[in-house]
């Protein structure tokens, strides 16, 4: 493929689109089949009592790429973290490209490179996709949609329906640092730091903690951070959680980022951490399962579960006080995934 | 919800986004669970030998809504047709919105009801989805990705590989009524015509003809239209196809659209057409079957299949001469689903 970047004409369903998509995207991902659908088989969704878990996301992070990552690997951990947390062990990913006419190809062979090693690593495959260019202006670079499909294996049952009064609430590492990577990368607050983004596929750590012991919920903690996970889930549960602020794990430079920023680091997004609620007996082995692999070496307990008011959040201040810790109002950060 | 547009806050993960969410995607789609994945269960996928189908697209058409049809139909049934003509019974669809700050929430709404009304028509269920808003000028107004999950019965085998010398080609209506529906709604062309988008969900015209004799392979076409998914097919199954020009359905107001403009029709983009192969034996059962729906009304051979020049289409002309008709070089018309 001679051209350098995307016309019009790579969108327009002809020759051009057909070398875009075979030099840049099938040469990479390999679909067994040029079939406009994947064709998949699985012995474990054949599984009496098996469930198929099936998820989407868009990804329209700003910069497309910046340290620990970029716009492709946040599409695979994102999607296949969405299945994982449900207790779906990934399988099949699909790609979508929505691509602004002048994006140099180069940076999608980058983009897809990414993609295609997270799948890897994650135990996924990506098996079928599209591309759409829009006119200059119309779009930012690229998007990726990634969809996801799962299986939930009988007898997996997890979700916010299950949370109990007196379980332990778990994260598994230091939050905020896909938040406060972005910022910095943005490059217009001149912040200079060494944080990466915690970017990565929890799959492998959601099985092991579900081998460890009963477990009741779990979810990632991306837009909106931890704490619009935990307000989501305390509300669908009718429940109330305590976390305690002695007990967050939190990276000084991203506590720094926040200071200066009049940020809150519960409310910055993360693309590679979860936060695990299970009966409090179970804590010890699940905190013992994750923290055997790295995506969970920072793994502790940061509070439990109340019985009410059902879908508040509180937090033990330093301090000895509390304080309420609402649902994020208008925007912190556009733009963050 | 009282926002009458999208601001930058409804994308932020907080209380906006999950009441843009809740008023304008969720209350219409009515998924299972708040959950961020669907979890989904079918006796078919559990048949021995059933296979799964997984496809995905993104929708970037300009103007979003035009005669027949907008950005959310078009999401629907370019999805459902893409699992239909692989064999499958559409199933499951997700749905990712990526959305201009700026975008009017009643727009949204109107898209939101077109999706649910398509896919009930077109027995799918929207199960899961996302949303994402980008600052204006970053985006158009509205993208939608949807994938799709179906099941192909144990059995069912079709595709470009099993396309044989002596099979028949049919369409199932007239050619390029979406093109020309899409020309003339953006404008500026000062053309008036009554056309309207084809757009259509072909699941149940795939069924039919599948229940009615054997078929080697359908495709829908859409952008390229006719010729460049003969083109593809050609090239796949090592076969030529040649068609007859006398017999290709075409409506005088999208030859004289194309007259005007200079376009081929056969090169016009279609949402709700498919091409499709059989045996010579079976295309009078084909026909039948699906002439006895609306969607398949039109239904027509138009050429059938020679073993060779591998990859070659080409065309007899209403004046007894052939021409090639090639894979559309640079592009007709940007955009367009």
């Amino acid at each position: 493929m001679r051209d350098t970047h995307v016309t019009m004409a790579h969108g327009g369903g002809g020759r051009a689109m057909k070398e875009l998509i075979e030099a840049v995207f099938t040469s990479v991902f390999q679909p067994e089949s040029s079939e406009d659908q994947a064709r998949l088989m699985a012995a474990a969704l054949q599984e009496p009592g098996a469930r198929l878990a099936f998820t989407t996301d868009s990804f329209v992070v700003t910069p497309l790429e910046f340290p620990g990552g970029d716009i492709g690997k946040l599409a695979v951990c994102g999607t296949v973290n969405d299945l994982a947390v449900g207790g779906a062990r990934p399988l099949w990913l699909s790609a979508a490209f929505i691509i602004e006419e002048g994006c140099e190809i180069a940076l999608l062979r980058r983009i897809a490179a990414t993609m295609a090693a997270e799948a890897q690593s994650a135990g996924v495959r990506i098996v079928t996709g599209d591309t759409k260019v829009v006119e200059r202006g119309k779009g930012d670079g690229v998007f990726v949609t990634t969809s996801g499909i799962g299986v939930i294996p009988p007898g997996c049952d997890i979700g916010a329906a299950h949370i109990q009064p007196g379980d332990a609430v778990i994260v598994n590492g230091v939050l905020g640092d896909h938040g406060a990577t972005i910022l910095a990368a943005r490059g217009d607050l001149a912040l200079s730091t060494d944080i990466q983004s915690d970017c990565a596929s929890l799959g492998a750590l959601m099985q092991a903690a579900l081998a460890a012991a009963p477990l009741h919920a779990a979810r990632d903690c991306t837009r909106g951070g931890l704490a619009s996970a935990l307000n989501e889930l305390a509300t669908e549960a009718g429940v109330a959680v305590e976390i305690d602020e002695a007990l967050l794990p939190l990276r000084p430079e991203v506590v720094g980022v926040c200071e200066i920023l009049g940020l809150d680091p519960l409310y910055l997004a993360n693309e590679g951490r979860l936060v695990l609620f299970c009966p409090g007996a179970s804590a010890p082995a699940i905190l013992e399962a994750m923290r055997s692999l790295p995506e969970g070496e920072g793994a502790v307990v940061i509070g439990q579960v109340k019985p009410g008011p059902a879908g508040q959040v509180s937090m033990r201040t330093r301090f000895g006080g509390a304080r309420r810790v609402d649902m994020l109002v208008g925007e912190q950060l556009p733009r963050i995934c």
